[in-house]
Order: structure tokens, then C-alpha cells, then sequence
């Protein structure tokens, strides 16, 4: 998979691209991170790329002329070309999986006050939006979103942490987990986990899943008790 | 406010803190963003930081001592301490008002596969997770969470800036916005918004954030006609 991401900051890839397990596998071949600085697609010396928005109102738009060049200088028939937007999809796993099937992905980080509908209209694929919260700009947004699919190619993670993503999309939050020291600052290890006795492990991970579940999601909750009625239903 | 990030990967910071608004206002002294070694805290000359479960399964997780100490070399009486956690509250722009209001935040960016729970129970007061999806560490989460708080710090936006800020938070996703050229390949800004009719304008605005809104986010279009009616219900 080829990444380009298009930018005014492109001094901030790869950044976390670049390093641990996701550093590792760009490192294998298994993809690719590219920054376009947008600037250099600006038609003026002065390198404007955003304009007052017509009919008024506060802050500067992207303008979509040099947006498009800009996609336009990496896009080819096989990519999809994302725009972060407060107004997109929300992001999830989900979703995720889904980008991880693409060959080649182009990540606009957006501005935060917005860029002309029009380069929306004629090039973009999908608007993403990482949650309901504001960022200063869209490349934390396309940091998480390609980090979030990188993770995902086939050999980026090594069968350890495959497995640890398998534990994860059961559809709970995580149970409480322990390691080294048995005992740290007079807190014990739970006994059932040192017994060795695997049933016990088992079913202490799966009652303490499901109550924090309960208490802290109520929508994932509700979710994964209407799947597990529908397997009950199969059976 | 002073922001102590606590990572295995020192490196990545500032980083996307440093740069544009937020890199202007760290300028001005409004904030500072100091990434801590989580490794220089391990006991032994390996810099052993993570272990394997009680209890098996994969992965690694971090210690509890190592972290704690890391903790314990920023925090005083006035530090609120956040774990990046897929099991912690959502992310939204209520919280990072919430989270504006303090003096000190020490950012813990979790590993994936999770942390020693009397860590948690020990030394941390809020976990958050800033979506449904995985990240590869929680540094992205970190910098989003540092981020999305930094620019509601007092001083941090213009008085432009705030303004759009502000047409951001009446619980519609925003309306489409243009700005030059007038016509970009074939497609005219909508005549409405060159009319210099003013209530034209808002109405086209009105009608397109509700449209947008209903289409896209049923879950907010939901919230907003709720808080419409309350108005209602006062007058």
C-alpha cells in the first residue's frame, strides 16, 4: 500500500509513521508514507493556498484549484482520496479494515475552518472524521487514520500481536491486565491469575470484560449482547 | 498549562505541537509540552519496561513501577494524570473543555497491549481513548488529546479564529463553504452566496448544516432538535 499525504506541514511525516511497529514494517517494503506539501501547488509566488469563504464569515478556506492539482499530481485509477473533516464518517475498526484493502489511500489533511465544497464535490472519495472534537489541523487526523490502517496490512504485525488484536474485537472493553511485580506498593496480583488454573483465568477475563463494558460503554454493551442473542438464536 | 507527555518515543514530541497555532501560542508561552522517557525509568540497564500477563496471552504490558515512577517524577498536587486507553471515556470537545481548565495534564501514551491495572488504579484519574479503532501506541491518541485541549487555552486562537470556533458549536455539522476562483472547472459558487444578501446567505447556511447533519449523523441531528425544542419549551 502507497500512502500520500497532502499537507501545508509536510516537516511532520512520518513523524509516528516512522517509528516501532509501524517503522518496522516501512522499513520491510510493506507500504509506503509520502508528504505532498499542498503549498507548491499554489498558482501565485507568494504560495497562497486558502481565501476568505464567499458570503462571509470568519476564518480562510482551502481553495480548491490547488487542492485538486495537488491530488492530481498522485492520483491514479486505483486510489481513494480522503479528506479529513469534522463533517466526515466517523472513524472505527471498521473502517479501518475497510482502507486496509486499498492499494493506494491520498489523506488530505484538512484545514480545521474548512476547504471549498467544490474540490469535495469533484475529487474526493470519502470525508473522515476521527471523533467529535476539534484539532488545529487535520494531520493528527490523518496521522491516526493511517496509523490505524498501516497496523492492519498483512505482516506489519508480528503473530504475537495479531493474536492481541483477536482478544480485541470480541466487542468488550479490555478486561484489567497484570504483570511483574506480584506485589507493587502492597497491591497484589489477583490470586486466580497466578493459580495456574486456566478456567479460573478465563472466566475472571471474561466476567471483568463484561463489567466494565456495562459500566463504562453502554453502546458497545448493547451491541455485544444482541450478537451474542443472535448466536444463541443460530444455535 | 503545562503538559508532560510520558512515552517510550520522546522523539515524536513536539511534533505536531510545535508547529502552526498551537507553535505560535507555545511561542507566546501560553502552554509548554515537555515528552518524558518513560525507558530512563526501568530498574535494570536493559530498560526493561514491559512484561508478559499473569494469567498468560499475548502481548506485553507495561509495568507498573516503571510507569509510576515515570508518573512521580512531574506530578504535585495539582496534576491530573490521563491514560490513552481504548477502554477509557470518548473523546468529544465537552471533555477537552473540561480538560482546558486545568493547570497541569500528564499525558501516559499507552502500548496497544495494555497496562498493569494498579498503575491505573494507583496514579491515573482519567483514561480516554479518542475513538472505536487501534491505534499502534497511544502516542497519536496523546497528540490529539494535547491538541484538541491546547487550542481552547485562553490567548491561543485569534478573535477570527474564535469566531469560527464558536459557528462550530450550535451542534450541526458545518455547511459547505466556497472561496475563489467564482467558477472552478465548470462548477459556480451557489448565486446565493455572491448576492450580498445577507439573510439569503444564513438561510442557505441553515438549511445545508441541517441537511448535512440529518444525512450524515442521525446521533447528533437527535441532540439538536432535542436542544431546539427545550428553546422552544423556555420561550
Amino acid at each position: 500500500m502507497r500512502i500520500d499525504i497532502l499537507t501545508l506541514f509536510p516537516e511532520l511525516f512520518p513523524g509516528p509513521l516512522g517509528g516501532s511497529i509501524i517503522g518496522r514494517a516501512a522499513r520491510k517494503g510493506l507500504f509506503s508514507v509520502n508528504a505532498v506539501d499542498v503549498r507548491s501547488f499554489a498558482e501565485d509566488s507568494r504560495g497562497t493556498v486558502d481565501e476568505k469563504p464567499y458570503g462571509g464569515g470568519p476564518g480562510m478556506l482551502m481553495m480548491p484549484d490547488v487542492l485538486t492539482r495537488a491530488v492530481e499530481s498522485v492520483k491514479s485509477e486505483r486510489s481513494t482520496v480522503i479528506l479529513t473533516s469534522p463533517r466526515g464518517e466517523v472513524m472505527n475498526q471498521q473502517l479501518a479494515s475497510e482502507l486496509a484493502k486499498e492499494e493506494h489511500l491520498i489523506l488530505v489533511a484538512g484545514h480545521y475552518e474548512g476547504v471549498d465544497q467544490r474540490f469535495i464535490d469533484l475529487v474526493v472519495d470519502r470525508e473522515i472524521s476521527i471523533g467529535d472534537f476539534v484539532l488545529s489541523s487535520g494531520n493528527i487526523a490523518a496521522m491516526a487514520i493511517a496509523d490505524a490502517v498501516i497496523r492492519l496490512l498483512p505482516g506489519v504485525l508480528g503473530d504475537d500481536e495479531s493474536a492481541v488484536e483477536e482478544s480485541h474485537s470480541m466487542g468488550l472493553l479490555e478486561y484489567p491486565q497484570y504483570t511483574r511485580p506480584p506485589v507493587f506498593r502492597g497491591m497484589k496480583v489477583p490470586d486466580c491469575l497466578v493459580s495456574g488454573d486456566h478456567g479460573k483465568v478465563a472466566e475472571f477475563r471474561r466476567v471483568e470484560a463484561e463489567k466494565v463494558t456495562r459500566e463504562r460503554r453502554p453502546d458497545l454493551w448493547e451491541k455485544y449482547l444482541i450478537s451474542e442473542l443472535n448466536k444463541e438464536v443460530r444455535k
